[in-house]
């Protein structure tokens, strides 16, 4: 039975959306796995009873009476607040008694709290957080997200190699294709640490490398060297590009619900919002530590928090941690290539 | 009369979109403005004679018997080929015999040209590409949009100052508010050069600074401290960002062909591509020169020129480069904030 832990007191409107979504995981997801609920216990209970058909047995509840706040500094807060619900949540797993970390709280304090209590897999230079981007076929896997804001051209080959085994053990397939985002395809466009990393990235083995991409790319689905599936780049861009595309959504439904308000009861039209909605896709993995953390958006609705938790059983009952463990001892050649 | 100078040959589908444009732009918009199509006569005649009813008066041919392509090194390009349609054209501009010119070349190309043609105000560290982005409602101008890769913090404080003057010249907004690309609002996010930047940008007089702003600030036209008019980033974050805005509109309505194909005969809907079309922005004016230079996107259609030999008529018209001296002459100040 796989353990996942949910800090439920990370989002922005913890615990309501939490409690809901690890209700909907247990009612509708398939797999053998159980949730344990991290936070302050009185909270948690008093949400819960809220659901008085969902199945016990498959609950814990995990006291942790602190709370690492949205804007707090990452690495004291992890410091100075050992019983905060993603330092206890993380401690579970380290402690063996936990399988996966799934929070909407703090980014910078999940990602020291992972990197400090699971650790990296060796050759691992810095854990990334891989973020889904929705497109009309396969969505793309765009790493780092926001983790890493200034990144070596080492550092951006491991992220290929990270999102190259995710796309793998989580989304099944098989050889999925690598492209660093620039300014432009040709070789010598970009700066100094893309020109760098496509050098390194072309004599890397086992990637299926297919060259610089510009911003067009990502969401298109394809490139004139074929389909894009996992896109690298530093976390200032990646960050920049994720929240730009959310907000371009909102800004395409504020304008047909302004311009068209009747096409807003269109099936096929809550269809297409469906598909651009990123709570589909749960949260985006911290990929590199030893174990499986999964980062949520501080906004997320229940259902982002069902897919989440989804996400965290996947990646549990892949092995993707061992995986990446293996493909990074593998792979000297990764980092020297 | 303003003297419009346009390179005929610059586009993709030259010189057919560029003289249905330049027409276009007599036909319909006001001002007392003419054009000097710059290219191959003969080419430039033959497709003229598709319009017989242009006002002849109103056009002057200049003969260039180079074009720079879209793959030539921009420098080596500019210096080799001194009768290619850039160089000509840009030669007008400073010989006194034309006050602005539009290109949808090569934009290294074009921006080296102007440079070193034109030159750059004194204070000026470098010119900057300036890009409207589309909104519900005021356009934001988003600087760099691909010419500086890297930037210092001191060149991203310029770049505030001339989406400033831009935006009161052309835009006729007398006091546009101007926020700093960034990972995150507080202070301390960002990387090295970010953290500089806002620093100089909250010291730095007569600009309407209103702090760090996110990628999902961009296009929501407002943030918690205002709206946003102008954006200042380095050239990498910008490229990516625009070509990527691009690519999210194409696949929007790929996406609604696709569900829900009867929805593209209705007006509204054609309003809102209307509203998120680029072309109705024309060009990406080149800030910092002495004089006027018009950077089109490669595959502009007509329309596009039409609204750069706009937007070229109204920066003469408006004086901005004399503005934009001024700006950089009173205020050392904006360089040593």
């Amino acid at each position: 039975v796989i353990r996942v832990a949910v800090d439920a007191m990370g989002g922005d409107t913890a615990p309501q959306a939490e409690i809901a979504g690890v209700v909907q995981a247990l009612t509708a997801l398939p797999g053998r796995f159980i949730v344990q609920l991290v936070g302050r216990s009185e909270v948690i209970k008093a949400e819960l009873a809220k659901y008085p058909d969902v199945d016990q047995s498959r609950l814990e509840i995990h006291e942790a009476a602190e709370v690492i706040g949205m804007a707090e500094k990452p690495l004291a807060a992890v410091r100075k607040k050992p019983k905060s619900s993603i330092v206890v949540g993380l401690g579970l797993q380290k402690a063996g008694q936990s399988d996966a970390f799934v929070s909407a709280g703090n980014t910078g304090a999940i990602l020291a709290a992972s990197t400090i209590l699971l650790g990296l897999h060796d050759g691992v230079e810095r854990a990334t957080v891989a973020t889904l981007f929705p497109t009309g076929n396969q969505p793309v896997l765009v790493l780092d997200g926001g983790a890493n804001v200034d990144c070596s051209a080492r550092e951006l080959v491991g992220f290929a190699y990270l999102g190259t085994v995710y796309m793998r053990d989580v989304l099944q397939h098989p050889s999925p294709t690598v492209g660093l985002l620039n300014v432009g395809e040709e070789e010598e466009k970009g700066n100094a640490i893309t020109r760098e990393a496509h050098n390194l990235l072309k004599r890397s083995p086992r990637l299926h490398y297919i060259g610089n991409i510009e911003g067009r790319d990502i969401v298109a689905g394809h490139h004139k060297y074929g389909v894009v599936d996992v896109v690298v780049c530093d976390g200032f861009v990646g960050n920049v590009v994720l929240k730009f595309y959310e907000s371009v959504g909102r800004l395409f439904v504020g304008l047909v619900k302004q311009l068209v308000p009747d096409l807003l009861q269109r099936a096929e039209l809550r269809e297409l919002f469906r598909i651009l909605d990123y709570s589909e896709y749960g949260g985006a993995p911290l990929l590199g530590v030893k174990g499986v953390s999964i980062i949520c958006h501080g906004a997320s609705p229940a259902n982002a928090f069902k897919n989440a938790v989804r996400v965290a059983v996947q990646s549990v009952e892949a092995d993707l941690s061992k995986h990446i463990g293996a493909e990074f001892a593998e792979g000297e050649t990764a980092a020297e290539a």
